[in-house]
């Protein structure tokens, strides 16, 4: 039966996506500000949790944050030629100030490149000053005529790593410790999502970058999500700030940029590649609460039995799990069992007068949320069976995760059989197609190349656009 | 004799912090971007620091974060009468995106009142909604001619707390709290730095508030720095915004807002208060690196010998200290010193040949940076002595600034003492006095009422101005 509020997935997934932000309160339409939303407490405490496990891996990595303006000189994006060509038709302009005119408007940050490149320019002066590896947590804003809650807003909240390099090797392997250290150890360890590794194509790849690198997601229908980005910018922005430095030998060089973020689109994808018709499933590693209780009693008698073995119970768990208890009166058990169900805690407690007698409790399991996912456990030693669980829970949304990934992943060996594989999923092909192919294909099946995987194929194949014979595969997906 | 680069306090204590602000390389002049600054990462780290402590106790009071949108339409500004006032003069305005002007344009915050009461508008219903305990951590803007680094900068970051109450009690508790549980514990404990909890007058309170509250430190030089401010909007916000919930018997009623904010210029009063003419001083608990390990050797032989115990010393510190070891080359042990100095790491030890030899070690504090903060302690157990030390240096530095404040504040009986006192510090007087009798002090004189101090003396006296007799003391003096 499906639950009030929520469209089933299989009859519509875009609304049943709309469905789950607003039944687990995560987010508002903020109807006056163009494009944007409101991240509401329940979706912020998930934002929160995504932070604190991407700042310890960002800064066990060497990095340190700073914070940059949000303003950048409407000048500077111009200094990179397809930098400006990317971001000028998307920015938000500040032109007065003070209720005068400004002499030179300013562009409210879409991505910092330009900013912090000007400023590297100053900081950076010897090979002793290198490598320069600073981070920044910041909102940015887009405009965007077609917003989604947390996939595609205005403005959004993310890091953006930005660092300075001797080498153009120095540069490269730091693109890929972001790429693989922080962003896909985070993503697959706290967000229980596995993602596929690989280099953008030319027409893929970030404004003004050398090389681009992502990782990329397959949701519930899908469709493919871009987690992270990270990008090798060679040169390019080096020489449009003049970042220079005197290495070794006095000689003046150019120095190698990297830049690299994750967003609070991470939120959507999170939503869209676990939960269910019942409601959000949170990892256990990011639930702002891991365990919900509730006592259930008809009497005052009963009331002070289960609330004091609910005490009792619960007496050892602060510092090691991160609960709730919902004595809230006036409410069924029942009302609560789906109020927590929909908000996606991954484990409930439920404690009665039985459970009291017998020593036991109920033990629910969000990811599933049948008969089958339910036992009684004895309360000896709960804390540690819930602390299992958790870690079973974890570990089965991302397996189940994978396996639709498997699952939803084909080859085709022809454009016709791409064309109808990519309404399944991941479809990978043998490609040797230039960027006008891409565009074509775009435009015709309306899917894209998400990345050239680094797993790649030992024999080589038939490119399915232009016939020729390579060793290259990428996968094509409809994307996010 | 003076330091390198460091201006001494007495000889122009302006000039002092601002040398203090680069030598410890804390922040950058963003001269690109008006009256803004590049927040470095050593600055940045005392904030992450900062936001820790305040987070914690944001969220140990009830409240939860959440993060509402950087622009607002302009018309909301003028919803509240005595806000626009105050706000209207000093907003940036985007009017352009996507290349195409706005109907209407938005300003970027400088405050959110406005737009959060629109949201709250929308989110309250009835009595079971409240209390609303939110608060925000953001960037706003405020455009300002005179910048100075953390204290006065057009964009600055901040947490702004936005509440909605059931009554006026309710509300006025709740500002309370944020002004002593929050605040004051936060500044007074992990600033090292005593406040004077109080009220603002009239003149001096928030443009839109009922009662605004604020904390007030003194500073070096004497003035005055408003170190945090929390509002009872009473139901000026509600009605602008329209906040109305139905109470239990049914009755519509509009609620009782307040808000709170404390923000980087708090970095700006930890610099001025506790920092000497060495450079920067940051209090232990605050501090990102509380431990610098200077090794010293001239040879081969005894750099790996130092090193040995080095790694042996510092082998339980992990999770109980936060340290570094300075093992940079080429770099003499003099120079580091005056580097950690400057950068105000609250404790430095040295471990040369003769203390292997000894199995103790020399242990410098940075408070006292002369021949009494310098001690040779034994390696056993120095762990524990550092820990203490931190503790002592933390108590000192707050005694210290305490005593400062104690021995610069004055009470005048008459205008013409409260002019000459002003010049030292924080002047006490009897004050029954209007806005107007305010605003020519301020011109004559440059000093403002601070607060009405929560602590009154119990006999009453005569109002410097009216000679009326009253109960009432107000502090003046020149503030940041």
């Amino acid at each position: 039966m499906p639950k009030e509020g929520i469209t089933p997935r299989a009859q519509d997934y875009s609304q049943w996506y709309l469905d789950i932000v607003q039944q687990a309160d995560l987010a508002d339409y903020a109807e006056v500000v163009r494009g944007c939303i409101v991240f509401k407490p329940n979706g912020y405490a998930i934002w929160e949790a995504m932070q604190r496990g991407l700042d310890d891996r960002i800064k066990a990595t060497g990095h340190v944050n700073a914070y940059f303006p949000l303003l950048i000189p409407k000048s500077f994006l111009m200094k990179e030629a397809e930098h400006v060509e990317g971001f000028a038709p998307e920015v938000a302009e500040v032109t007065h100030a003070s209720g005068e005119e400004l002499a030179e408007p300013y562009v409210i940050r879409p991505t910092s490149e330009t900013i912090i490149g000007y400023f590297y320019a100053k900081w950076v002066r010897s090979w002793r000053d290198l490598p320069l590896l600073i981070n920044q947590w910041a909102n940015v804003m887009r405009w965007e005529m077609r917003p989604r809650p947390f996939l595609r807003t205005a403005e959004f909240l993310w890091q953006e790593g930005h660092t300075v390099h001797a080498t153009e090797e120095d540069a490269e392997r730091e693109t890929l410790v972001a790429l693989n250290e922080i962003y896909a150890d985070f993503v697959e360890k706290e967000m229980a999502l596995p993602v596929i590794k690989g280099r953008k194509t030319e027409k893929e790849k970030f404004a003004g970058a050398l090389r681009s690198y992502a990782l990329e997601a397959i949701m519930q229908d899908g469709r493919a999500l871009q987690a992270a980005t990270s990008h090798n910018l060679g040169q390019n922005f080096a020489k449009a700030f003049d970042i220079t430095f005197t290495d070794q030998t006095n000689t003046v060089q150019h120095g190698w940029t990297t830049s690299w973020g994750i967003s609070t689109r991470l939120i959507g994808a999170l939503i869209m590649a676990h939960s269910d018709d019942e409601g959000l499933i949170i990892p256990p590693r990011l639930a702002p609460t891991q365990v919900v209780v509730v006592p259930i009693h008809k009497n005052e008698t009963e009331r002070s039995a289960v609330m004091a073995a609910v005490e009792q119970i619960t007496s050892d768990w602060k510092g090691h799990l991160r609960f709730k208890i919902d004595d809230r009166e006036q409410l069924t058990p029942g009302f609560k069992f789906n109020e927590w169900e929909l908000k996606g805690i991954p484990v409930r407690i439920e404690v009665g007068p039985k459970d009291v007698q017998k020593g036991s409790v109920a033990v629910a399991r969000r990811d599933m949320p049948g008969r089958e996912g339910k036992a009684f456990v004895p309360q000896a030693g709960l804390r540690d069976h819930i602390t299992n669980l958790l870690t079973e829970i974890q570990q089965n949304l991302y397996d189940r995760a994978l396996r639709f990934r498997e699952e939803h992943t084909f080859e085709a060996s022809s454009y016709d059989e791409l064309k109808a594989l990519v309404e399944k999923g991941f479809v990978r092909v043998y490609w040797a197609g230039s960027t006008e192919d891409e565009r074509r294909i775009q435009t015709e099946i309306k899917a894209t190349t998400r990345v050239i995987p680094f797993e790649q194929p030992e024999q080589s194949g038939t490119c399915i656009i232009t016939g020729k014979e390579t060793k290259q595969q990428v996968i094509f997906a409809r994307a996010y």
